[in-house]
């Protein structure tokens, strides 16, 4: 999937990414990927919920993968982080 | 599935649902499902991912399925919760 199809969410309110999402599909993209890590995930379910039962009734699940990414840490350590990524197409 | 096989996320530490997959896997179920809603969502990937890194690595996702749930509210209104499901086998 093309790097401008996916959409990373953060610590902003998830309707600013729900609108990300709805523009996209309304730029003619008919895939996107909603990608998320630690804490956002359960914001990101929410972003796809949202957009899928309020904004583009067609927009169904393509793929869910769960995957641990390892990060760097403060002092050379490193930390697991889980992280999500919801494909959605129509 | 059989409702044994089904861990409910909330609120308390990650460990304890790490603790009651493994159980389960470890009384010969091969298949579990991990739910939770709403903030609980990411402590469910999370505990999804330590049980197969960390304890039973030849554990897989089969399906993960993610919806709205519909709960009634305090004053008689509705409130939107998003929830997952997370079906995992060996």
């Amino acid at each position: 999937m093309a790097e401008e199809n996916v959409i990373y969410i953060g610590k902003k309110a998830t309707m600013n990414y729900v609108l990300a999402v709805v523009s996209q599909i309304n730029n003619g993209c008919n895939d996107v990927c909603i990608k998320a890590r630690g804490r956002a995930i359960s914001r990101a379910v929410d972003v796809a919920e949202i957009v899928r039962h309020r904004f583009v009734k067609d927009l169904g699940y393509k793929d869910v993968k769960i995957e641990t990414e390892v990060l760097p840490g403060e002092h050379g350590e490193t930390a697991n982080v889980s992280s999500i990524e919801i494909y959605m197409e129509r």
